[in-house]
């Protein structure tokens, strides 16, 4: 059984993009229990591709921020958007 | 001269990222008085390619998405809110 799905331990920088989606991504994974494997499966992508967005390793597309968006019951833009803005 | 810059005629689709951003982006620019040349001088990238997301064409990734909100100062998430939302 995969380890419990682990919230983000900081907030992301606001002037980095691809921080703050993968900040959103594992937060609204986590607050619905899923593994990235969930999240992956939901999504129809691999699950290493969601680790690494995650990690902010990937320049994710439009089609992709809607597929995480959609899975994650959120608006795309929402995603997007620095907490606290 | 090239033409005026002509503001969008209709609301995007909410549903569909491209149409929003699009929406957005020519509205901003428009606002700014730019021709799609400008835009793309600005960002330091291709017209033919300004002028393809403006029609929706384009499955723009988040590093171009930074540099159009960097540019028509705008925070990127606001090119992906749906008007009214």
């Amino acid at each position: 059984m995969s380890a419990k799905p682990q919230a983000p331990t900081s907030l992301p920088d606001p002037s980095n993009l691809r921080d703050v989606l993968a900040y959103w991504m594992r937060l609204k994974r986590v607050e619905k229990g899923w593994s990235q494997e969930r999240l992956a499966m939901e999504c129809d992508l691999d699950r290493t591709y969601v680790s690494a967005v995650e990690r902010s390793r990937w320049n994710v597309s439009l089609s992709n921020i809607e597929r995480f968006a959609q899975a994650l019951d959120v608006e795309p833009w929402m995603l997007l958007r620095p907490p606290g803005r």
